[in-house]
């Protein structure tokens, strides 16, 4: 479906996605920024309108370099735009809270990615389709082909977005409390707190089948977490399966 | 601490809050709107820099209807602008992903808030130290006391920032699928899975001391939602307690 991933590829480090501070939390290269992209459903899309910046939540999936996400408030802007909308799409996973003797070494766990691109309508029928197959196939595989076939009208009323990704940076703090020497004896609680997103027990709509179909979601196994089954997933629509 | 909040009061709809879409899924009042802020410690800040729009992820808590965040890369920016930065600040819940038997009636079930309004550096010293404090106690009831207290160069090394929220809206979907009538006979598993973040088990510093003040970390037990906790701990704040 893709083409393979390059271990050694990297996004191009500019003023724009230079991290500037905390350099030693940063990465560049596409195994990091696309890592993090792949173990999410949800990003926030940052774009302007006359001069007023949004921040929009959407569901988004990913094409080798090229991140697509579906409809949001900024559809019919887009439409009127041919040049595209530049924007800032972030994605971020909370892994912990961390706590530490003194409230400035308190901190958090995380993984987050800014992708920067410019974002057009993808307006063609087929495309539109391809794209929109690809969605429900990267989060529930072997799904699309057990469903009821999209409609023209239905495709019509979808905007899809796509942006090739030009700069990235990814964010990266996984590791315990870190204190100043002389507060290691202040006897307050220190350490890590986990934190992960879970799957919970399905709850099946009432007029399924009496054997319906799984359509993907034997993979969400109830308290597995999203960002594994989610990982899994794209490797398995990357190759093809 | 904070003004009692009144049950009744709502933000002001404009052209820039406005649901464009979906309107049933909107929320404009400050109870629904502080609830979905209340919950999460992660927040998207979008704002733009020479006509480029960001997306960075902070940590956030709230005073009334004033946002408080913590130093992001715009702060270098922020200290400039003595008028203040336009910003949108958005607060995403995943609760659920929602299967229909058909693609185009695929969706998440998700609570989500934008914000809009001015970013201001807070560079007063005894206001910075006192959002500090309200930050600790916000996420960790009772801990400030325990902590080793802030020296005047860590103070002065973290950037806060607040903004007066002065437009929000919330969106909320939290229901089940909802399919054609038509539909309703495709042999396709349609409902849905819940997705929820929870905490996991606390990893304590090996310096801890033997039975160290707890922080308050009581109320992250293993296995809570990550929101139970944060809500609850945003009412005892708020309570004074």
């Amino acid at each position: 479906m893709s083409t393979p991933p390059n271990p050694e590829a990297s996004y191009p480090i500019t003023k724009r996605n230079k991290a500037k501070r905390l350099h030693d939390r940063a990465r560049y290269d596409h195994a990091s920024v696309h890592a993090i992209l792949d173990a999410a459903i949800l990003c926030h899309v940052a774009y302007v309108i006359d001069r007023q910046p949004y921040c929009t939540t959407t569901i988004h999936w990913r094409e080798g370099t090229r991140l697509f996400w579906h409809g949001s408030s900024a559809s019919r802007m887009l439409r009127s735009q041919e040049d595209g909308l530049p924007v800032c799409v972030t994605v971020s996973h909370l892994d912990g809270l961390v706590l530490a003797r003194c409230g400035f070494n308190h901190s958090v766990n995380y993984r987050s990615v800014m992708c920067f691109g410019t974002a057009r309508l993808v307006d063609d029928l087929d495309e539109k389709a391809a794209a929109l197959h690809a969605m429900i196939e990267r989060f529930y595989p072997g799904r699309d082909g057990a469903l009821r076939p999209s409609s023209t009208q239905e495709l019509k009323a979808t905007s899809v977005i796509g942006m090739d990704i030009e700069e990235a940076s990814a964010k990266i703090r996984a590791k315990g409390n870190v204190d100043e020497p002389e507060d290691l004896s202040v006897p307050v609680w220190a350490g890590v707190i986990p934190v992960m997103t879970v799957v919970g027990t399905p709850q099946p709509c009432p007029h399924n089948a009496s054997e319906p179909h799984p359509g993907g979601t034997a993979v969400y196994a109830p308290s597995r977490t999203l960002d594994q089954i989610l990982t899994e997933n794209h490797l398995r629509y990357e190759q093809g399966a």
